[in-house]
């Protein structure tokens, strides 16, 4: 009995030391290191390099270290197997206290404060009115972040492709929708995963139906949008400021001009990183189900990509 | 029947607006143009010039245009007559909400990370554990904080003069008491008045007593501080990060230290501005009790200073 990990480039020490506490008697393989390649049935992966499952020749399950997949489903050496995503409420939280944050930021003009400060400027301000948030994506991240808002008080309004009913959320979907979903928002979130559908979805068209002067958050994934036309939204002071915590590039190269843009505030991809103690549940409870042959928790559709 | 306002550099048409919407018939004199001062009964100050209240022959009460009475009390030239300051609860959960910002400002390393995009660095990092929460005065304010940060889920400690018994709240008062609230507080909030007693309270000893480490938010008065004592607790690392939003001197001068400090966050005294609409219940309401003779509400202690 095996699970192998084929997660490069991060330190995985707590996650195998977990796995070997719960599951006495499994050998943690890992990759590139395979020592019994043939026993393994389970592989978690993420952003797996092309052809490094190929010598997992009785691999009976997938399961991402995180909750987006598109790094995973993009390889397409990557075998036609249940693919399960993280899911955790710890993962929730995390997101939605990143965006409670940054939502107060611009609240209490806090962007504005740091640039005065840099100029010796004292010039008091009232806080900016952010009265309507919308969420872009209605899943399990974004219907933490549209019900914690709406806790807040704030008028919510939120888009997903099929149709939602979410008490107390304005709910829209489909193109029109779109524009009817954006269209009064001061701040926009986007939490939508990226597949053939939602690449570049966030181009000028889209961003022109925002309303003037409009706060982007982007904690999805970089590549849903056209930096091109945002950094030009920002420009034109059709958006007023963006903050970006994923990026078309990871780690965002040093001549990028977010990094150096006054209205663009860069986090690096950290406003929810999978947490072992938690997500290890589900990564148990499935490779259990693998071991019986029962479906998989969190099932992604290979078809629609997320 | 008539008021005088008695507040120099701020615009005053909505102030104005507003009493005469509520009180027709009552002559609004505003200093330093006075028709008719032997008129004024009530006189709303805030940081009145000393000897501009001389000429309000029949004044029968005096009534703060804020929280904090120092830069009134401290005019030698001020009448011994009843002294009232705003208590709003629009004011607290305004600075409830800017304290909420900062905390999480420092808690998703907002300060990290900007100061990391200025360098074009992409280095991730988790989030820092902020648990413990001191609050250093529990009245009006300080109360209203505390509780917000114990709902969070935040461990709590309090300061204050007299002893006080708040659910959930570890309190303290005294100066044994100071070093016990303090001691393993991650963050350390301002909220005691500036009086005779807490001017430079926050000096190079007071800063020992902090858990090495820890966030110093002082949303009080900055005369509460030793300038040179904090500044030298954040560059011997005692301190890990300053946010400041009062000064001992306002405008912070433009070749003041705190400005280009990397570990201080400067903001212009915006935590808790006095809102016009609310507060002027209280104004109403204690103008009505001055013509009647009755006791103010939220009388100032003249001994005490707060
Ligand atoms: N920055 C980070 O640290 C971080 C951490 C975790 C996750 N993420 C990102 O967040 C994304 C969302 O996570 P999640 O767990 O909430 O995903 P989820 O539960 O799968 O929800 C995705 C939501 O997006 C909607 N959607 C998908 N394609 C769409 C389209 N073409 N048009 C409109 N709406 C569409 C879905 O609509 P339906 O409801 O109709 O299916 C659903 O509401 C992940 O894919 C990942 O990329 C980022
Ligand atoms: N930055 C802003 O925009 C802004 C806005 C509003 C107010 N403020 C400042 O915030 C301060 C607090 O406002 P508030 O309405 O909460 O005042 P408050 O209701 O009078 O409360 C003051 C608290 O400080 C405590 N205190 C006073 N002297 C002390 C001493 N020597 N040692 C220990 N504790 C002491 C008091 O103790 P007891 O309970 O024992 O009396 C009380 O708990 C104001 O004075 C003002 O300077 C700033």
């Amino acid at each position: 009995m095996s699970i192998a990990l084929v997660i490069p480039d991060r330190k995985l020490d707590s996650l195998i030391e977990k796995l070997n506490a719960v599951l006495p008697g499994v050998l943690i393989q890992q990759w590139p290191n395979y020592s019994a390649p043939e026993l393994v049935q389970m592989a978690v992966v993420w952003k797996q390099p092309q052809g490094s499952l190929a010598a997992l020749s009785n691999l009976k399950s997938l399961q991402s270290f995180g909750a987006g997949v598109d790094s995973i489903v993009s390889d397409p050496t990557l075998p036609d197997l249940p693919l399960s995503r993280i899911v955790d409420p710890a993962l929730a939280s995390s997101m939605v206290n990143y965006l409670a944050g940054i939502v107060l930021h611009y609240q209490l003009k806090l962007d504005v404060f740091q640039r005065q400060q840099q100029q010796q400027l004292w010039k008091p301000k009232s806080p900016r009115l952010l009265k309507h948030i919308c969420v872009l994506g209605l899943g399990e991240l974004g219907q933490a972040a549209a019900q914690y808002f709406l806790d807040q008080g704030y008028l919510v309004s939120g888009w997903s492709r099929s149709v939602k009913q979410l008490e107390g959320v304005h709910c829209f979907c489909g193109e029109l929708g779109f524009k009817q979903a954006v269209a009064d928002a001061d701040v926009v979130i986007c939490l939508i995963p990226l597949t053939a559908q939602t690449s570049n979805f966030l181009n000028t068209e889209s961003f022109a139906a925002f309303k003037q002067g409009a706060i982007f958050i982007n904690v999805a994934r970089g590549a849903i949008v056209d930096d091109a036309a945002l950094l030009s939204a920002l420009d034109s002071g059709q958006l007023q400021a963006a903050c970006l915590d994923v990026f078309r590039e990871e780690p965002l190269p040093i001549t990028d001009p977010y990094w150096q843009h006054p209205a663009v505030l860069v986090t690096p991809h950290c406003s929810a990183v999978t947490n072992v103690d938690t997500a290890i549940h589900q990564i148990v409870e499935n490779y259990q189900r693998t071991l019986n042959g029962l479906p998989l928790m969190h099932l992604v559709d290979r078809e629609r990509g997320y």
